[in-house]
């Protein structure tokens, strides 16, 4: 058995993720979706090609990078991970997301182009999460409604 | 170090299965699509949702649960791996596809309508494998076609 106490150990921290990346998952799925998780964060192979996660409706694509963090702040993005999402949302014909989550909060969703790019990374400063997307806008946005509305009005 | 050279030891066979899927992916992102494969498969998590592969093409989804046989011949697929395919296709709006792999071999597809039910699982007939789709046959039954045919004209 392990117990994982410390903030900051990389276990416990991918731990998290990995968490974060399947609330995400029932999420979408409990409104219709069809979703799919990548492979095993942090492998060899996830890194190359697949976004975190990816979810359907109908055609439509939304494909996401998962951020869990303890508070609301800044958010640095390794400059790769945006591209990987970039390639895989054109190639999929689909609309790129960073989804967002802290703890005891809701979900917040941040398109690609309100990303600031630096030399090396990406950032997304607080003023950008503030003003970012519900689960709700994000479904509004792409013209989801099929069936879905029933779920959100709980 | 592990030797895997009985044929018939389920470590390895899993082991098979994994790089069949993997293939695959590989092929379908050479064909210009963007593909995500589910995480480990035979976990209790993929059991729930997910196929094997999903590969889409500017909002055109393929859904594809991969078998590896040694051999070309007939094929049983439990129930509920067909019914979580359905499922999953249904949502996303795409078409599902049995993908099968002998080595030595191209890859065969099986719509779900050619497969046979019986009473606990599902049949693919040796006929119905030999008159299985090609790649080339998907991509055309799927009507994509955008930039994709300069890979198959190798």
């Amino acid at each position: 058995m392990v117990f994982l106490t410390s903030k900051s150990s990389p276990r416990a921290r991918r731990l998290r993720g990995f968490q974060a990346e399947r609330d995400l998952v029932k999420l979408l799925w409990r409104l219709g979706f069809a979703v799919i998780r990548a492979p095993a964060s942090g492998s060899k192979i996830k890194r190359a090609v697949y976004p975190d996660v990816v979810a359907i409706h109908k055609g439509k694509v939304l494909v996401f990078e998962v951020k869990r963090r303890s508070e609301l702040s800044t958010i640095y993005i390794p400059k790769e991970q945006v591209e990987k999402l970039k390639i895989f949302s054109e190639r999929a014909g689909g609309e790129a997301f960073i989804a967002i989550k802290v703890p005891g909060r809701d979900w917040i969703f941040i398109e690609l182009r309100d990303i600031e790019e630096l030399n090396d990374k990406f950032r997304i400063s607080k003023e950008v999460l503030n003003k970012g997307l519900t689960i709700h806008d994000l479904i509004k946005r792409m013209n989801i409604s099929l069936g879905l509305d029933k779920y959100l009005r709980k």
